[in-house]
């Protein structure tokens, strides 16, 4: 169960509106690394998970805190439309610039569908998706997967922080930037302890027996392009990170197999065919194939 | 510049046709973190990479590697489909039960569009999508994004490896899943190295200054629901990951701050408001807002 | 702020596995119409809206509880998938009729992405899409579209509970038609509320003055089939519902205008264009067009 | 059927060209609530409905009339970009800065795939999607959802209007809003017929026994944020609008259950499962898992 | 305009229900290549035609046609799914393997979301989408792209033919199959047209001039694969098509240029850089980038 | 198997920097035409193929030819993005009305995704989806598509041609301009010696047999408009491309069939039904239709 307090844990209030940077702002809402998609995947990968205690108990604990930070932006966002223009192109821009390049800039769904208001979408206008998320079930994919989302996340709002100078828009993304600091390093340690406690090892997953996978090439880097300069990477020799192999070098890829032949479905699907098999269909193909009918 | 080569990395031939498995294998294919989504991200990070040398060679190593796993698992879903019905309902499933299941199972779109080819989407027929790539430019966040995508992508290789008794499915898929064991192992190298050199850091992005960012939240686990046992891991008190601050553990969150008030757009958005700003609007819309038309 | 409680606001619990079902449960959780759209909706609603007090409250209020709903049919999704088969068709198919249907009848990503866990799709495996969300800022038309919601809602809820006999499933199905029923009635409540106080009017957007919409047609049932029956509903004559207009009825419509003159862009769009037209271009062109360059 | 006139229902011409405001005004031709949806959607519930007469012919008679909606839009549309400019960024700029916004306010697809057309797609250049469409057979529920599209829909129209000053546009808009007016007090004139002819009543759907729906909170408003106005409000005492039931309040929501147990899941889909089964699966998975296959 | 009446062109009255082949049937009705893709794309190539004559009246003329075939499939559709069951997987497949085959085989959003109606999805339940439409201006691309649409279509229709011996059915695909024929051979005709009439040559677009065009690979065939088969076919050698040029065949690429060196964005975007950038960030960010802001 | 040489088939090399051509430029890498598009498509179709010899060699020849194409594409792009101003809007837009349009007309997610680096996505942002790929197994239509995207991509090259004066830019579009020339020219060579040698006949698919389709409609131009210009054109009288049927031309549709009437599904999917329904399901479904359950 979820419950709602209306509060904001941190202060989510612009000095000014600024509806081209309200657009901005919708990546880290509703995009791909946005707050959605990480409130969601946590909140999947609980729902989904096997064991209790407190791997699940972190993934609750910290997921109606992002939900809250979907809250945040949302009504940051809003704030920053508040003046938005609903005017008209020319006007505008004779009179000033700045209204020239907001009228280009702006998200105009956010005028025209949500009379200035935050949506779930991302800095382009795409609808968030259900497939942004992640939760496998597997706690060692899954929390790599949270770390990706929190650095790719804070990733964006350092960018997003060097795009304005407002000072009450950079103090809730100082602090959201500090909580991906911690949660970024809080799936580190999680993934470390997955593997220092043996219930889950590398590679992923490790209880899949490694004597049914193919034993040639499950620690060799291949090289597939013309630069060589890979093989002086850690990747390229010495023993590998889950412990079970040691790396090699190979500088171009073994010969392969030949292709397998063209297939052959059934005529009925009316694929292009080979001359001889023309020659059938065109004989047989009333009979053969479609007496079938 | 990519060259093409008519032959593949290793046999790609199914025993036998078994079009409900071909549908399950496009995940692997046109999924999320199938190999399409492998190839094109590590070709985009090769692309926008701001550095020569080891780091862009790797990208390029086994960026074409991948394309050629594309084209095997291609080669051999067209190969399952061969023998594919392509008949009637009733007259099949009473027959064979086999044949019901397969009626139920398969994936339509292989017959009816692809004439028994493969597709670029994932098992459930959703188109393959440009969203699904990871590519920041930062290399430390995409080479954890990487790893996160060899790790789901193992794991879907080793539930479809139970999901078939094909000895020639299983002798590609136990190579598929070697070479993710290799590609796991040589992207946690590689963030390793990145970090060893210096040349990033945690957290990402290493270069913005710690300084701007909340000081007060940064290392702090704060527990938004009442399961208390994340208390107990080594994101809850000791050192981060970073190596740059001390983690500790808050039971409940600090008591937050009020919302802001609503926002009041341009009345010309018809955003629902209060009273007071009602009898306003009776008034004075038309001349007010309105004759600025 | 969100804040979570390990507990659930009813009993989700089958009495057995169905991964059957379980792929048409998601249709309610992560459908167009389905708990994730709902939960979204209040949110952003609330969010954006530009009056305090009870209306915003309503939306705080109920919000949260879909969240809630979000996470109990995952948990029931979860525990319906307990028992999937991982299996191979032929095997299974061979044994068992059941396990043929449950063969085709699965969402196949259920296994191979998520290892027998709920995902943000819907019954066809579709991603949640941010597009399905309603939040304009006109109170009373997005509290019309709540209805719309929990009708559609219940609708589902009501045709999935005659899919299933199982007496944990339909308890959990009996809550949330309950809940369906509360929140229709609620929604029209408030939409009566709304035009009572006179916050809002129809029709939507009240206050743009009505003097700028063309008198002729506002009020004018106007037939393009030629079927004739429509002039016999309540649409055809008398008061309209908005109490500022009278229903008309126009056996066809009045003869149209013609269309406005093809358009002639910029010739260097390379659009097809006429013949006299043609002259130019061979001649001028060059010159004319491109030297423009 | 359909058939085809050349000619429009109302004038469809601007005053000049205007390509910023012909990417705002694809959002009522392409977007959520375009006029693609709204003909699309009257098109599916007459060919989905269950019963002849005035409700069927009231969806035929003006589902046709909105698919002619699309093409004054699309006609508008092309001639609103007839000029837009082909040009290279620096020099338009540098002389105009109407163009300089011109530049970053068009949808640039306009240009480089339409050649100045219209296209399908909403005014950020997200293609229009089936799942705007609803027609779920119930008419109660689907009338519901077409006021709800009137309402969206007119709400877009009338902030269009705000945004342009050309007495072409205008007077198109004009019509269309006047349609809506007439069309949202149709829809809501239909709902009330639907009810007073006792062919649906509330809640939708009527005929699912409300008996099996859960007694205890079927017209209990639950409160689960911390704002209390909400208590004030016609939903929260008093007769519910579906004549069934008497609303009452609860100010927060009764105790819960707990969580089910997690799930345990075939460890062929290798999700991370607790320690005694860890243990067993270290020594049983070989024999117990594996020699499944 | 357009007008409706209540007829149907042919027949569209299906034998008996059968709701997997209704599922299979959505491909031609709301896939790519559906009839939902072809009505719009006539009708957005119509709406932004620079040319009134023949050709806009071509696209006219048999729009309205493919708007009334998508009715025809719809009420097939809703006919098909007329006895569609409700009911539960183990009762409905303990008695009947034809019923266990539906249970899989169908669409289940048919039944959970449409009542047993028709929806604006393919066969895999994918939404239709206006990404689909082909409408660029010129009409020598778009005629042979509305070739490329009626074979695909008539393909599918054709391979949907041999899925059912429902005569009814079949009637309306012998229909459909049969307009696709003509539709096929009118595109062709029509671009015919279009060159010997001189509107529009190859190259498309034919105006480019092709001077401006690389005149060292504009006529070669380069060969980027190990097949040398190519060198045997027509476009390897003699006239090409366009009559602007003679084919050549060059077996493997011209040496390429070196990449060009990786970029150098502002380091406030935190891409990860060589290590005198490093040192460089290292020293003077702080003062020279990060005191921009 | 593919293999990648650290070169570009031709240099790719901007004079200077240019965010909002970047943007543009991103519609022929990752539109429904763009290069990836290409490169997947005759992937596909060479995977699919079902005959070996020259034509499959010739989609591999090229295939591997636009994967470069991409690449040279996406090193374009970020060089054109190198300089991007990560700026703050007003600031930027005082100074100078070029950045104050590039502040409007870049796609943002360059700069807050990608750091300033290419994206799998068009220019309006949309990601490139697997639905824009063509490859049904016949070779005569996918050709024909093939042909249709070498059109409609030469086309918007030519377009963006015009949008720069960028030396640099311009020379690579003059390239690929060039290659689109040879590629367009190609497949229609293609088209025709597939015709030539009895591969593949018009209609496609040719063996599907003509006695089976509906010999009435199968030549005739059905005039579904008011226009009459079309009875002109040689697709209304004359042989047909096919060289099996001989055109005709029809004003107007023939009379069609009524609609055949309303379905009754299962009552237990809540569709709206008439009266005498009505009165049986208040009768009887209880007892009828829920005792099923």
């Amino acid at each position: 169960m979820f419950f709602h307090r209306q509060e904001l844990q941190h202060q989510a209030k612009p000095d000014r509106p600024d509806a081209v940077y309200a657009r901005k702002l919708q990546e880290i809402l509703g995009g791909q690394y946005g707050e959605i998609t990480i409130a969601m995947q946590y909140g999947f990968q609980a729902w989904n998970a096997h064991i209790p205690g407190k791997y699940r108990d972190l993934l609750y604990g910290i997921g109606a805190e992002e939900f809250g930070h979907v809250e945040m932006l949302a009504t940051m966002i809003a704030q920053l439309l508040e003046k938005s223009p609903v005017g008209i192109t020319e006007d505008a821009v004779q009179n000033d610039p700045v209204v020239a390049a907001i009228v280009g800039g702006t998200d105009v769904q956010h005028a025209i569908v949500a009379g200035a208001g935050a949506r779930p979408v991302d800095s382009n206008g795409n609808p968030w998706s259900g497939a942004y998320v992640t939760a496998s079930g597997n706690l060692l994919a899954d929390f790599t997967a949270n770390a990706t989302g929190e650095m790719q996340g804070r990733l964006q709002a350092a960018r997003l922080f060097h795009m304005t100078d407002d000072a009450g828009v950079r103090s809730l993304l100082s602090f959201l930037i500090a909580r991906d600091t911690m949660h970024q390093n809080q799936w580190l340690a999680a993934v470390a302890e997955l593997r220092d406690e043996g219930v889950e090892e590398l590679p992923v997953p490790s209880n899949f027996p490694q004597s049914k996978e193919n034993q040639d090439v499950n620690y060799t880097y291949i090289n597939f392009s013309d630069g060589e300069a890979a093989a002086e990477g850690s990747w390229a020799s010495g023993p590998a990170p889950d412990g079970k192999g040691e790396f090699s070098y190979q500088a171009e890829p073994s010969p392969g197999v030949p292709m397998p032949p063209p297939t052959h479905p059934d005529s009925r699907f009316y694929g292009t065919t080979e001359l001889p098999n023309l020659v059938e269909k065109a004989a047989g193909a009333v009979q053969d194939g479609l007496k079938k009918e």
